[in-house]
């Protein structure tokens, strides 16, 4: 019987994203799990895999409603017939709000918003909707990346777009780091007592993040988790603990088409495929799962270099490599190409809709 | 009058890759006249650009061909209209050979070599075409990327190749590092001497990349030169020496959404728009015209991170900033939309043609 190597070489070719659609679910399942043991809504960021199927597999087992970080991502879902969408980001600009004034006709929209001319923006997006945009203030509770920096902000903001006509304050989002915990929810608790004040309160405390999975339930009266790279998994998360080399749902297949020297090898996936992300005190860029002591040591845009000095069974020219990258985000978003499988079939050759969206 | 920036703002939205396309135009002809002062043929790799438009630009002002790195961007070229294809890749496998063959009705295909399994499977390729097909052999003369690591190698690889019913040896190609020329000339050296022995001789020396446009002569007997960047360039071809800011003909618009702390400032465009690539001895992801002291630090998937220590005018929120990225062929490869502009004007929003090919 003819392997699925042998089948992905034959008839796809490489290098190949090759999703094995079981794990996946089992994935999606045991996501869907965690937040149901504690009683917070599920509402998967598709960042990730960036295709209305996977999404569809997302609600199907029990997601409240999606996450995007883009309008085009969000125009691709509910094109696609997801109709609960929360954009976590600051949205600006003419085109935009046109944009999402057209999107609040197909899905309940949500929107992220950290400072006033985002929730000015948002004000005339309803306003050409002719509905109610639910807003959140995102909180920057110690990841540095976006988000008010302090509770008096985020009770500002929050007063500021529940006067805004046409827009609801619908609660608060954050992106903690893995420890953060005990520092978010000091800062959630001074903004629930300035809301109380204000006579507002967040109806939508949302979390976010694969890792944060782990420890889901540690910060107060969170509502709803957004987490994206746990459909996959990949090297990171299995770094961070997360996900076992099973669970590792999409994997690249790739052929050696050079040795260079004894100990070099190289790959037919460069950083055009495999992009560049590290973290997690992770070393070189990939886990090969035929030669596990083998280092993708450095790229290419498309060449893969493998540093074989600690291999003793070394690849050859034509073998074809598994390879689980450190970051599988990056690389959905620029190849934007699945093969999905299940055992060793082939079961299709799919585009994502919302592969590479610039806006 | 409303400047290209509004109107890239309004019309387009951010983050956009913004083409100049005068600049574009003097780009190529400077790395034409480059070429005809040697009297060497320019054979631009497209891999920068991905578009036909832009390949037929670099036709029309006197190149003899165009490169490819990968069968799918050739495909996309041929059928463009482009006739003279040199894939400068080890290519392998059926699924490949099968498309290696097709394109031979299309164009004059010519392909890189290294290792003696790559010219077995295209001696597949040439017989399902039943055409020939013209082989270099890939030279390892410094860089470590790919290519037969000793002048030896690259003699027994020209004769199997000769010897092979469908292959044409049709001459060498290496990617010598800046500083590579000597070396190159002594391996080229030993080869030729060794190929006259064989009776064979190399028709084609092929070199490449951008700055070994500024030593173009300096190998001897080059008759082809592959240069990307040169169409755009970027901030590491600025560092190169190649080019000054008014060569960068590809800038990235993008918004600042939101202000964190008093230092720092956040970008729509993060590491799925700029990417990642650092060498030359930069600091940072890019240079922002506007606020050259400022830092493009580090990226989340969708946010790019200023640091703003040094800056006195430090950027709003809602400011559009126009951004040279490091390199810049990732970035066209990952997002494959160009705003094409000349003045003031916007002329055309395309979807390159061989953006993101996996295969």
């Amino acid at each position: 019987m003819e392997t699925l190597k042998g089948k992905i070489s034959r008839e796809i070719g490489t290098p190949a994203l090759v999703v094995d659609l079981d794990a996946a679910a089992r994935n999606i399942a045991r996501t869907q799990a965690i937040c149901d043991a504690k009683g917070i809504a599920n509402r998967p960021h598709i960042k990730t895999h960036k295709s209305v199927l996977l999404a569809k597999m997302q609600r199907d087992a029990g997601a409240k409603g999606i996450t995007c970080q883009k309008i085009g991502e969000a125009e691709a879902m509910a094109e696609g017939g997801l109709d609960d969408i929360f954009i976590s980001y600051n949205l600006l600009g003419e085109e935009k709000m046109a944009r999402l004034a057209a999107l609040m006709g197909k899905a309940r929209m949500s929107v992220a918003a950290d400072n006033p001319l985002v929730v000015e923006h948002l004000a005339t997006a309803a306003a050409m909707a002719g509905r109610d945009l639910f807003v959140l203030v995102e909180c920057d509770t110690g990841r540095k990346r976006a988000g008010v920096e302090t509770p008096a902000e985020a009770i500002a903001l929050a007063r500021k777009i529940a006067e805004t006509p046409g827009l609801v304050f619908d609660g608060l989002m954050m992106y903690p780091p893995e420890d953060g915990a005990a520092f978010t929810n000091a800062f959630l608790s001074e903004v629930h007592a300035g809301l109380k004040e204000s006579g507002l309160a967040a109806r939508v405390i949302s979390s976010g993040g694969t890792p944060n999975l782990l420890t889901l339930g540690s910060i107060e009266g969170q509502t709803e988790h957004r987490a994206g790279t746990s459909i996959f998994n990949d090297r990171m998360m299995m770094a961070a603990g997360f996900a076992s080399l099973e669970e590792c749902a999409l994997r690249i297949y790739t052929t050696v088409v050079s040795r260079g020297g004894a100990e070099r090898g190289i790959l037919d996936a460069g950083s055009k495929v495999f992009t560049t992300d590290t973290g997690w005190g992770l070393k070189g860029y990939g886990f090969i799962l035929e030669h596990p002591e083998a280092e993708v040591a450095r790229f290419a845009e498309e060449h893969g270099f493998l540093d074989l000095a600690r291999c003793n069974d070394r690849p050859k020219v034509g073998d074809v490599l598994t390879v689980i990258p450190n970051h599988i985000c990056p690389v959905v978003n620029v190849v934007g190409s699945l093969v999905l499988t299940r055992g060793n079939e082939i079961i299709e050759h799919i585009d994502v809709e919302a592969r590479g969206k610039l806006t």
